[in-house]
């Protein structure tokens, strides 16, 4: 543990690997109405068309870029003293907040009053915003109010990426299901869909490092990649190169599960450097307080670890609040029981007192909290299925009716909510979950595990669950939450983050695509076209993951020379598709169709007698 | 080369990888009507449900088996002899076949007087086989007879699995879209099916080493995985490790698709050591035959190339019979043209010629060599999209249309037929493709390469194609071909074959059990109980890779001690949401249904307001 501490107070340095800019790629920044209104995406600079085949000028591709700061150059990061807090400007200027002198939460003061902790703490200066009395600094009360807030005008420009400007290409129609895709996204619809509740900016005014972003399912998928440490391994330090890593390959959020000691140190180093949302199970530290004992759990302990979380500025809570008693027999004879473990925790609670479960019976308590802090509600899915055989069963669709209800209190605070989803559902189950959950929380965005879409395969659960996942995103899910091939056996490395990043960027994209949301077919199009034109490095580097798909290449055809090849190793040199292909291009433009026309006129059907 | 040469004529072994047993399976047989009818299948044995959680007995669980004899102890193999011939009587004892003295094929003939290849050469002595004068062996012709054959009876062992024995246990209600799922598949029920044209069962009389399967919506979805050297890359011996490697892992068919040297002799050895069907794309040898050169390939060379390849034993053939002269420029304005290879050499013929296929003209002299083996067309997609931009166009929709046109020809000869699909297709496009193929061709097996649901991630393609084979696999695809990481980037390794065939292992059997076949759940439910229940070990060795798996738990938790413990990596011995779910379910047990309900009789709801 000395390592640690050292190494995080002294010499705390970010992953090498998560700041080298992406092959061909750049920060650019597009700027808003005001001049610190700035927003970040990523440039895939390309090469022309060659020109023997029509010598094209091919436009740079502008995607989505979830990496903040670590990949612009420009930037200075030093993980000690955190990334610069972009919001804060437009967070004091609303005026309806203030600056503490000191933490409310009493656990908070006293781990600062211990001087063993010293090496652990981010030993930053800042002081904690809340709420001023009687004011609601939710984006959701501001929405209401008709205010467009910077955070609004920021994800406006960063769900359009520069649409607007690329090149009109063909893009098949979607199948939506009842989403409302504009054409282009403006402030004003951004904010429309805020005050509706059917979008969410995650964004606590004690994270004002974060880039604002929104989950709703009429913007882009988004996805969540987990990290944290468990009582059985892992430190600071890794959990911190987990964030800058999965950020690097487009997790939109990341929710931080840590359940071993030191959580409080671990959350400030993560939150002080992450540009994304960060999303917490307050329940799993409150029962680190309680020394694991659920049934020791209370609402005055739960209530300081809220506060004491919304102050080092978590920008979502899952709250567990629809496990309610009566809930609890329902699962009995569950093939697994209840899996979630926010969701045992309460189950366990709930019968031990044989009472209703605190979070149900202070929920409007929770929401006063929320609003101080502009902390989102992601109603936890406690009794969500942990296999295909517990699929949609009473357990859960009860809870999912209690969500709803609970999402109808949060929105007369102002309190944005997404709620949880499954899990483990097979296919032909999934869109029943959609459609239930839009019913019941009137299309509050809907944030899914997965689902799982079989229970057979352990070690590929990013893929059981990718399979699912895609499918939910087209029918209306605003945000996946990442799965990774260790799933149900053990920790994911750096590796497995990326694999269930990568994975469920694809899950995403594809549900775009499906949807039909606009552009979405833009990276697509410009991928394909460099892989027809034998453009190899385009290829790769319009992909996810140019490092991966490089290397691929490289195992079957190593030379420098390969990739400028018009031809792959599929085939080889004498024997191509791609290059026959273009041979019946040039063929056909030069006047085959009149040709075929003329040969079909005459008749060219040669088993007339079908 | 000599190394290979002298490896494979002197000292030919067997990959230990492919015949080491699975762990806890062991091989059984279900005996069917004549003792020469004996269906392999593997069964898993799991332990007991621990006593303090019931000490309840589970069932070992039997899965499907594409393995062969290559997991059976007791079989002797080796390379050099070629598996037993296992079909030889029931082939023979039809009486309308003949052993013919020498081979028909004047490239064949060729090839065996040819001294340099004799080191190369699978050294057997077998005779071709070939029907009677005026007689028809096809399973179809059978079928339409009334007659039931052996292979018939043998897939109908199969396909059941044993599931009449299994414990009868919850499967939730598919949505089959129109597909007819029996409870028990009887030999008459697969009879009508390949009467009626809706399954095939590809087992050419020269390869009676195969063990029978069936292709079709109705039966269990199948898995193709593709071999084959290139000019660039690889050997004989590597291609059957490749093989042998595939179907430990569960490829119900393997498409030899060398295009490099010696083609002819490194698929003797594939055929011969195959227990699976082996498709081929016979235009890709025949196209070798004339340097590469498209225009040279003549009707000749080609249907020589059929009958070399029919007299070798290939169960199914990849026919691009459906790429039209009027059909190519269509492909003109594509993104990505023809990416085909074999529709994109016709293309190049026609166009060069200014005529039609000779494969559409000739299409009924090859009926006629079809029938003379029983081999099935694989009526190839030689227009299938190369990309998303190119999804259900007019030239793919064209050439579907052709293709139901010559499945009716071919069901006039009594020849199998099987349809091949896309490609690359959004989600939103994929229902249309599967029910469009259905129309056509009038519910002939369909057999789709993915389909790959998004382009923009080259090096992942096992997973953009993986999520669209299980949607299509569901809607009532047959058979889905894999694709491997290297899609697009290079040729597969070995560790990129097993998880191709993983991912199209789970794609197909999400399709299951979306589409509720009978049984599909078992596994799901034996897993996710031995899940619950910590018994680790069984975890492991119920899933599609057991060895991945435990790796995976082992990267954690390496000690022995961790694989009987009551707890995971992910929370740790204190905190573990099974455990607390167990405790959790005793309690519930122990009369608190009873309690709750008096609760929830007391008026429980606390909002009442909403």
């Amino acid at each position: 543990m000395t390592d640690t501490l050292q190494y995080l107070s002294d010499s705390a340095r970010v992953d090498n690997a998560a700041i080298q800019p992406l092959p061909q790629s750049r920060k650019i920044y597009v700027q808003g109405s005001r001049p610190d209104l700035r927003v970040g995406m990523r440039e895939i600079t390309v090469s022309d068309t060659p020109t023997e085949l029509g010598g094209e000028k091919n436009p740079p591709v502008t995607v989505y870029d979830t990496s903040g700061p670590y990949t612009d150059p420009e930037a200075v990061i030093d993980l000690r003293k955190g990334l610069r807090p972009l919001r804060e400007a437009w967070i004091d200027e609303r005026g309806d907040t203030e600056l503490l002198t000191g933490y409310t939460s009493a656990f908070t003061r006293r781990r600062l009053q211990d001087p063993l902790l010293d090496p652990l703490r981010f030993t930053d200066e800042r002081k904690p915003r809340r709420a001023r009395p009687g004011c609601n600094v939710s984006q959701m009360h501001y929405a209401r109010k008709g205010v467009i807030t910077p955070e609004m005008e920021y994800v406006a420009i960063r769900e359009n990426m520069k649409l607007q400007e690329a090149r009109a290409e063909g893009q098949h129609p979607g199948q939506s299901f009842g989403a409302a895709l504009p054409a282009e996204i403006t402030p004003e619809f951004v904010r429309e869909e805020i005050a509706r509740g059917r979008a969410i900016i995650p964004n606590n005014i004690n994270h004002p490092e974060s880039e604002p972003m929104i989950i709703g399912r009429n913007f882009l998928v988004k996805i969540n990649g987990n990290i944290g440490n468990s009582a059985v391994s892992s430190s600071i330090e890794e959990e911190v190169e987990k964030l800058t890593w999965g950020i690097r390959w487009g997790s939109d959020t990341v929710m931080d599960l840590s359940t071993g000691k030191n959580i409080h140190e671990t959350r400030e180093w993560i939150i002080r450097n992450s540009p994304v949302p960060i999303g917490t199970v307050p329940i799993y530290q409150a029962l680190e307080k309680v020394g694991g004992v659920a049934e020791d759990l209370t609402w005055e302990i739960f209530r300081d670890t809220l506060i004491e979380q919304a102050e080092q500025g978590v920008d979502y809570f899952t709250i567990h609040a629809g496990v309610r008693l009566h809930h609890v027999p329902l699962t009995a004879e569950r093939v697994t029981g209840i899996v979630s473990r926010g969701g045992s925790i309460m189950a366990k609670w709930c019968l031990a007192h044989h009472t209703e479960s605190f979070l149900y019976t202070h929920f409007e308590d929770i929401c006063d909290i929320m609003k101080a802090y502009d902390v989102a509600f992601s109603l936890g899915d406690g009794l969500r299925p942990g296999s295909i055989a517990d699929a949609n069963d009473a357990a859960q669709f009860g809870e999912l009716e209690t969500l709803g209800e609970l999402t109808k209190i949060a929105w007369q605070h102002d309190v944005q909510v997404m709620i949880e989803g499954p899990g483990h559902v097979p296919m032909q189950m999934i869109k029943e979950n959609m459609d239930k959950q839009l019913a019941c929380c009137d299309e509050a965005p809907f944030y899914t595990l997965g689902p799982l879409t079989t229970d057979i395969a352990p070690g590929y659960d990013h893929i059981t669950s990718g399979i699912g996942a895609a499918m939910i995103g087209w029918y209306g899910c605003a945000m996946l939450c990442y799965v990774t091939p260790k799933e149900h056996l053990g920790l994911p490395n750096k590796d497995d983050v990326k694999t269930g990043i990568i994975t469920y960027k694809i899950a995403a994209h594809a549900a775009d695509l499906a949807k039909g949301h606009p552009g979405a077919q833009i990276r697509d199009n410009a991928l394909s076209k460099a892989r027809f034109e034998f453009r190899w490095e385009d290829q790769f580097n319009l992909g996810l993951d140019p490092d991966t798909a490089r290397a691929y290449h490289d195992e079957t055809l190593p030379k420098d020379s390969a990739k400028v090849a018009h031809f792959c190793s599929m085939c080889g040199p004498k024997f191509c598709s791609m290059q026959i292909s273009q041979e019946v291009r040039d063929y056909a433009r030069a006047g085959m169709e009149q040709k075929s026309q003329e040969f079909r006129a005459a008749g060219s059907k040669l088993y007339d007698k079908i």
